[in-house]
């Protein structure tokens, strides 16, 4: 009995633990700007506002979905930028090593959580990044299409202070469709809008 | 047809005008200070880090409850703040109006949604106030559970700084219990720590 009180409050530790390191992923800062404060959107404010959307866009994806396992999944999926920090998505020389140094981060944090909690986290979050389910590929739809709202409402200022051209733009969020047809189109709409208007360059 | 693709596209740009008016929430500033950077935690971060509790500390619910159910409201719980701001659990003024003021914001708020959407963020926020489910009691509870981690692993400085004893944080925290007896013991003993160390006065 005195063990068994002993496990379960251990377990218990872990699991705090863990909830307090992953307060850290409100200090990592992307490279977003908010719509109604002068500063960056840090990873935890957009993970946040990530299953919103997932809550209320539920309807565009492409085929039915399980929208609590989308909430699940965009509310850890960036979790691993506390240790390999937020990789722009326009970072070409960045890109080359993510993989690994989120992956590393991945094992040192789920590896925080008790085995089968740490378990269940590590597979919602290779399910993310692999994009074979379809919860998966809506998922990481919206985590393309939220930036887009956020740089067009903010007059493109993350997409010029970073000389991001329209083509470039068109070709790392061509992605969304694969999860909604609709959000691409909206999302097509709003670029094309904000070339026009002089937001992103040509 | 045409009316059809335009009343599609109509519902689809009130969604996202919801979505870009939450954004707000990401400057509604708490009492709360955070762990890993010198700042006041704002509250779409906090819901952020309630929801991951949620899928953390559901076990340890008094009663087997929807989780998924738990994260929606904890998703949506704050939005209210955007028009009625944050009230500080020891505001005795604020607390006279809180109510009233949080309930026209809902109204505004979820009124941005179409009406099948808005309705269901209404019911979500309704039953969280009301406390009479198993859910919102537990939810509830991580709502009061994380900011005593907060101010314990800061030394206390919001307790301090607002001058915040004992018996009112057991006071206005017991109901922790109500969602989660586990989670209130716990809690319980880091407070006595707490003065033991000299974060908390008696």
């Amino acid at each position: 009995m005195a063990i068994d009180a002993k496990t379960a409050s251990e377990r218990l530790e872990k699991q705090i633990d863990f909830l307090l390191e992953i307060d850290k992923l409100k200090t990592i800062l992307r490279r977003t700007y908010l719509l109604h404060a002068d500063r960056s959107e840090n990873t935890a404010e957009h993970s946040w506002h990530l299953a919103l959307t997932a809550m209320i866009l539920s309807e565009y994806a492409n085929e039915p979905i399980n929208v609590a396992h989308v909430i699940k999944m965009v509310l850890i999926h960036d979790i691993v930028e506390i240790d390999a920090g937020d990789t722009y998505l326009y970072d070409a020389a960045g890109a080359l090593d993510k993989a690994e140094r989120e992956r590393a981060a991945a094992d040192r944090l789920f590896g925080l959580l008790p085995p089968d909690q740490g378990k269940e986290f590590r597979a919602l979050w290779d399910e993310f990044e692999a994009k074979q389910t379809i919860e998966s590929r809506f998922a990481s739809a919206l985590d393309r299409f939220i930036p887009q709202l956020h740089n067009y409402h903010t007059q493109g200022r993350s997409w010029k202070e970073h000389g991001i051209t329209a083509d470039r733009v068109l070709d790392r969020n061509a992605c969304i469709a694969d999860g909604s047809c609709t959000l691409w189109e909206w999302a097509e709409a709003l670029l094309n809008d904000a070339v026009d208007k002089g937001f992103l360059r040509r």
